[in-house]
């Protein structure tokens, strides 16, 4: 069963939890510096119907769910006034904020809706700004692999467009299918390629935005290099929609790699991980594209979930890296493997591994990786970590988090790209667990703060984590994101009680 | 002879011409929102004698005659009154800003002061911060090639320190041996590893910054994702010490390649360099780490500076492109290599080229690169223009300038990062010309607008390009820098008269 209210909204408002939190006494509390944001009413339905057009205007309940609710159901929105918007052009994205900022009403831009920080789904009342109808690619340059688009591409449609041209996205991840540009963009997404091609903020060369008051920000560079003043765009990457609502984007795709090498690796312990990690690095080189790290119960997750799936190599092993090579010739990549290979089971940091003979054992691999999260979802309730950790302690937590949890029979379980020491922490339970939840927060962040770490490697703060903001952030740090999106969004209409905690809660520190 | 005042300021203040140049007038011209600036007096000099110690105080001509003038003699500070601090300690710097905030003292950061637009020398007597006694290595790890040090650090250092473990810096410029970490992200320095390991933007992990009032603003993570919060990191990337002081860098360096290749290519016609590009794009894929463009007016231009330089080739071609490959197994990049040079000399696309048979041939053949510009300034005067540009226009700027400048008899050469669209457009001329400058601005800067380049590729704006900043940026764009800029440094002590145009120039566009 899930809660029937969102957790960790109820864990930011406990600074403030004398006040009774309908929409408007929290959206008061929390913006309180400016006057309290408004609710639409029917007149503002009636405008929107006329810009856009009345099918893109949805207020009915049956149309609005799939826009106010995540997809793991736990964020939901705290009430049943609901609008999503579905703006086809700039203009629309324009005329629509400039509106609400005249009438204070909150705005929550969405793209494919795919996040697990709930940064994407209103908390009370605000319209959804949903980007789905803003999905045409504008440009592509073979020589240069440099692509324009509209925020609203979903990412797998772009992977594949460039693919006809010998080029792929610089990102992949799990929802792929789901996810859009913009989104990936205002949460600055990282997954399976960031090892190799680095984060957005190098990849992208150009954003289009549209500020709060309706101001078009025109950054949409598509050079590679354009040092002419401040660099506009990187304030809109990773902001989760709080500054600005990203209408068109330039990114730099890097050519498509002909061979494509997995190898599904075992090991005993940790330590021999890291060095499967270190090794990888020097033997293969400039062919590295994936270090992806599993633990044995991550694997039984899979097994035991799903039932098509069997186990890839004949005996258990307490930990698994997943290794992925990409280049540009084939026999060169497999040379370079196999160097590798003989290099890390002769001394024994590798135990047992197998290696991917064709494109599908190459897809059922990666599965196994990709699977996880899927099995967790589907045998019940999912508390789930996204942290940075310096390598030494990067599976320390995981052992303490199973040692903290025995008396609550909750399952936890340790996987990530263990090559940017990203770690996914998640823990399971049947059902949600309130002593389970209470055990776990603010403990794993507490944890990960003490070590230096980041609470949000990948996933961003959202709705889950302002309150904890402080722990990978300094309050000089903090005051200076509260200036800037006062100065970008003065009456603070973009996806509100986001990224920021309330002033209350930074009071208590 | 080199002019006796610098050409670009004077030019910059073209919009202003009815006033008087003082420093004084001037400074409250551009800054006339606030207070006019402060000129620093007998009072603060002991204050920072006691802060630092006497020697860290320059006031001596001769003392700080090497921090007033770049290293091009272009940019002069226009007043005999100067100061240099040199910082040993965060807490000097934080305590030295704090100061000059409350006096409304200028300050104007400098690290290797190697800058090509005159953004690390004061315009009048702003005090110069020069970051070089802060120069330790704070850590290094070695299982993820994460470097934290001081800003003062020199690159060239730097680079021979993480060589090491194994390790390079994901960026290498000409003026290496001088220049400094924290100026190459205040300037966002690209140069020739960029093609390969991207820009700051995606390398620099974190930063630890002082705002102008003396807050320190501790981004200094060293984790690889960390999505908590606004990137304020980003804010000191490029922004060229106007929004704060870069004090620590947090920064990823790849591992050292063991195997170099360099391969020196003569082509007929700049398609044919094109085409060479696209094909090792294709053929090099992962180990192609350089493309570097050289016309054979730059070429002629070497030869006849340099006497002790001989041309590569037997008979000279118009165009020359230098390939570099970096990995790490030397056969493999061998046959790589010399598949890609069968198919672009078996094709004719190249007509001729050699191969660096070793390490001393490759120092050679790069060396013909970098030194194009040393040849430059030895010859007399130079205009240089530093511009981004769609690789069908790349070239085309070069042929049109050269037949606009055909009356005044000056040397036009292109050379430049081809990989990244970069074009360095430099005109000689034995001694200053007005005509010749005046032929060419605001003409190149308009031109590259023309065609959505960007007016500076990687020297940024500096001095010498505020006023044409929006010829590369909406207006809605530089009214959001100045926001930012009123919100970081609101009495405008930092770096005054760079990047953005003073509000007089805005209102004449």
């Amino acid at each position: 069963m899930l809660p029937r209210l969102l957790r960790t909204a109820r864990s930011q408002c406990s600074a403030i939890s004398s006040i009774h939190h309908t929409a408007a006494t929290r959206a008061f509390s929390i913006s309180a510096r400016k006057n309290a944001l408004a609710s639409w009413n029917d007149h503002d339905k009636a405008y929107f119907q006329q810009l856009l057009n009345p099918e893109s205007v949805l207020t009915d309940a049956d149309d609005t769910e799939a826009f106010t609710i995540d997809w793991l159901k736990k964020y939901k929105a705290q009430s049943n006034h609901q609008m999503v918007l579905k703006p086809k052009t700039l203009e629309h994205v324009s005329s629509i904020l400039n509106y609400c900022n005249d009438r204070n009403i909150p705005v929550v831009p969405q793209g494919g809706n795919t996040g697990l920080v709930g940064g994407s789904v209103p908390v009370f009342d605000e319209i959804v700004l949903s980007m789905s109808s803003m999905n045409k690619v504008i440009s592509f340059d073979d020589v240069s692999g440099i692509l324009v688009c509209e925020a609203g591409c979903v990412l797998e449609n772009l992977d594949n467009y460039v693919a006809k041209h010998g080029y792929m996205m610089p990102l992949d991840l799990g929802a792929k299918g789901t996810c859009q540009i913009g989104g990936n963009i205002a949460t600055n997404a990282g997954g399976l390629r960031l090892l190799r091609y680095g984060s957005l903020h190098g990849t992208v060369l150009g954003i289009e935005a549209v500020l709060a008051d309706g101001t078009v920000i025109d950054c949409l560079s598509t050079m590679r290099k354009d040092n002419t003043g401040y660099d506009l765009k990187q304030l809109f990457i990773g902001s989760e929609g709080t500054l600005g609502v990203v209408t068109k984007v330039s990114i730099l795709t890097p050519p498509r790699s002909s061979s494509r090498n997995v190898a599904f690796l075992a090991c005993n312990d940790f330590l021999s991980c890291q060095k499967a990690f270190v090794e990888a690095k020097k033997k293969l080189g400039e062919i590295l594209s994936a270090v992806e790290f599993m633990d044995r119960q991550s694997i039984d997750m899979i097994l035991t979930q799903q039932d098509w799936i069997t186990d890839p190599l004949a005996s258990p092993s307490p930990f698994y890296v997943l290794i992925e090579t990409s280049g540009s010739n084939s026999d060169h990549d497999m040379e370079k493997l196999e160097a590798y290979l003989e290099d890390v089971m002769g001394s024994g940091i590798v135990t047992d591994g197998t290696v991917a003979q064709d494109e599908a054992q190459v897809k059922k691999l990666f599965m196994l990786r990709e699977d996880i999260s899927m099995s967790l979802s589907s045998r019940g309730y999912v508390y789930k970590y996204d942290i940075s950790l310096p390598i030494d302690k990067y599976y320390t937590i995981v052992e303490d988090v199973r040692k903290k949890l025995a008396p609550f029979g909750a399952e936890v379980v340790g996987f990530g790209h263990l090559g940017d020491c990203n770690l996914h922490l998640n823990i399971s339970t049947l059902e949600y667990d309130e002593k389970v939840f209470n055990a776990l927060e603010p403990y794993v962040f507490e944890w990960t703060s003490k070590y230096r770490g980041s609470i949000s490697s990948e996933h961003g703060i959202g709705m889950h984590k302002p309150s904890f903001l402080h722990l990978s952030k300094s309050d000089e740090s903090i005051q200076l994101m509260r200036q800037m999106k006062e100065m970008m969004d003065p009456n603070g209409i973009l996806n509100p009680f986001k990224i920021l905690p309330s002033s209350e809660q930074t009071s208590t520190w």
